[in-house]
């Protein structure tokens, strides 16, 4: 029997092409539709973490008006939560899953797929205060995981149909809005394909104004950028097209693994390389990207051993300057005598096409750089763009932190911050509390 | 890069939902558009016998006007069949190939999906005399062996709409063809509503009224069958339900094997022996279901030794009529002393929703039965449906024969039907020669 269909109300939909009705059909369809690396994640922590149990939270960083909870009807998104959590994936879901080896062998084993084969999503805590919409997912570390890219899909794309809908926007008008997305993206193309080398793929499933807007631009990418694009993070959208879904692992991982070293010093500055080791016996060579700026990128640039410069693909980049982060990486090759040229840098913060340019035309010639490009790409229509994240808030009861090179972005109690500073030997300058 | 993608001009369809447009659309538009059995029977073949060469050749065993070569223009048939001939599979066909493992462990090794990674159709020979289609399939068995269904349900469908063209109906018109076919739906599925024990599988690909149809017909029963409809021969629509793609074996294994035995009386009657234990040596129980009537069903009943009553998982039947076979095959279980009721059979004989209630309601108490139901569910629509066929007519340029149960079915040359006669006992009655 067929699960993880979509609700009935959908099913009309698909015999027209109404934009009237495609607004309303249910943001995820799929639990496909998610980033690639909650699975590389979830099936580490279904393997080796399977009884913690973890808080994730929801932060809209965007301060300005209109925020999301002055936007989106708390039923509605209760509606779409609900919806998400009735998915099942299909038979279809899983050979895709099983098939993939682009990372070396099959990479999923039979126990994680058959726990994900019967997978749904666990219940979350939503309470709106004032202009603050409070979410959370409090359980197990390998089952809320899932929720972080699903949950920010869904309020991200949830708060631009309210907003068109709330400011009385007719079809015509919507019609211009998706005419002004196409230019935006042709001036793009336009320019990556006078930038041959600049190579990139799509993270932006987190922040899009919509499903069916990446889904068109991850299919027109495929089309006009052979050479360039490298695929999407989108699994349901690598499936769709073919591509090779892209990811590796996020902050979550170092975050909670250090948390879990609670008040033990030697244990919280131990716990990068742990992570990291645990990582590589799952995955090998073909998972291997460091990620280095949860506690600030200097602590693993200048502790980590020859090891991972001779034998790791390289690193992803997620906060500072992307051109400083590239020189940092760098020197790091060059301390051991690794040839940069064979190392991949992968830039994903924030960035435009211009910056990737940029990018490409500093570092280019001594390191292969593949940008990971999100929100500028998937919402990029003419409305601003919301800074929403989801992020791991404790572990088995222990708060976690973050602190990575842009401090802006910092998570975490102060007291907590104040001890992973010292330990981590964190530079990155000013320290902001986050409301978790 | 993506490849396999449809011509430029399917390109604008997508974007509406115009009849007339969708008349006009490639009617093979993946590789994986064609049945399930072509892909375990291609990795036998790819595996065991690489070096053999076949021909495969098209008949229209319907003789009545109007006939294929009345209708379809031949340049439209070198179209749709050119067309057939520049897709390769994708990624996600192969993650969903690589992912399936509902015969047993992941069944297809990494050498044949390597092979079919940059498989292309090759060539045909195409004429039109008088009133015949001549068209056949002359190479590598490894490679021309996946034309079967695809040639088959290029020819189906290209006749309809050539048809619906030549007659001249109206859009009106063509939305009442759609509005019969959804009754004549209807009124099978609330037949086999009111006998839930009566549990079959979609085989039409080959000669379905069109693609879409197909789609259709599966996606509706998966809803409203759930506990009934087992699932479909066709792989991309396998893979688009999540549903387990379904087939083993055809005859073309036995017809080529035997006729590998050329003139060695000895070795041609040994031949399905081998077909039957080199099958089970490479997919074990799981697609252990037996054609027992390639030359005679008789004969493989009389003779196979226990071990294919103890292992084997059923039978599947073709020709003669079903209720007989099915004893037949009862009778085949009793003789060794097997518990039937565990056992499988599947018909799959030109079968109508009355003829699945007729063998359930006499052999479902016996035995296990689950049908293949062909062009009476994908091809009902009031169009009359073709008797299309492409049969493999020699190997390694010795002629083959197939000699079912049904003699009107029969295949080869005289001289060598009057051998297999002999060699295999053969009870069918009267034969009939083929124009190959």
């Amino acid at each position: 029997m067929l699960i993880g269909l979509p609700r009935a109300k959908t099913k009309a939909i698909v015999l027209s092409n109404h934009k009237e009705e495609k607004m309303d059909k249910p943001i995820i369809s799929s639990l496909l539709d998610i980033d690639f690396y909650k699975f590389t994640m979830g099936q580490f922590i279904f393997l080796l973490y399977p009884e913690v149990r973890t808080k994730f939270a929801f932060t809209c960083r965007t301060q300005r008006s209109p925020l999301p909870a002055e936007i989106i009807p708390e039923g509605m998104l209760r509606e779409e939560l609900d919806h998400a959590m009735t998915l099942r994936v299909n038979r279809s879901d899983l050979h895709y899953l099983r098939g993939t080896n682009e990372y070396g062998k099959p990479m999923f084993q039979e126990s994680y797929l058959d726990f994900f084969s019967s997978f749904s999503l666990p219940a979350y805590n939503l309470e709106y205060r004032g202009n603050e919409i409070l979410l959370d997912f409090d359980g197990l570390w390998k089952e809320s995981t899932y929720w972080e890219t699903i949950a920010l899909s869904i309020i991200s794309e949830l708060f631009y149909r309210c907003l068109i809908k709330k400011r009385g926007l007719t079809r015509f008008d919507c019609d211009l809005v998706v005419a002004e997305g196409r230019q935006r993206l042709k001036k793009k193309i336009d320019i990556l394909k006078a930038n041959p080398k600049v190579v990139f793929s799509c993270f932006g499933t987190r922040r899009r104004f919509s499903f069916d807007n990446q889904d068109y631009i991850v299919g027109i990418l495929t089309e006009e950028l052979p050479n360039q694009f490298r695929g999407t993070s989108n699994v349901l959208l690598s499936k769709k097209y073919g591509l090779i879904p892209q990811g590796t692992n996020a902050h979550e991982l170092q975050m909670v693994i250090a948390g879990l070293a609670r008040d033990n010093d030697e244990a919280l500055r131990a716990s990068p390389f742990k992570t990291l080791d645990e990582w590589w016996n799952l995955y090998d060579e073909g998972l291997s990207v460091i990620l280095p700026d949860t506690f600030g990128s200097s602590f693993l640039f200048n502790t980590l051993p020859e090891k991972y410069a001779i034998k790791w693909k390289g690193f992803r980049g997620d906060s500072m300057d992307m051109i400083k982060f590239g020189e940092k990486q760098i020197a790091f090759y060059k301390k051991y005598g690794v040839d940069c040229r064979k190392k991949l840098f992968i830039p994903s913060d924030g960035l435009s096409v211009e910056e990737m340019v940029r990018i490409q035309n500093h570092l280019g010639d001594r390191i292969k750089v593949s940008s990971g490009w999100g929100t500028n790409l998937s919402n990029d229509l003419g409305f601003e763009p919301l800074s929403l994240v989801i992020k791991a808030v404790s572990a088995d009861g222990w708060p976690l932190v973050k602190l990575p090179d842009n401090p802006a972005k910092a998570i975490g109690p102060q007291d907590e911050i104040a001890r992973y500073k010292r330990v981590f030997c964190y530079d990155g300058g000013q320290i902001v509390e986050c409301r978790y």
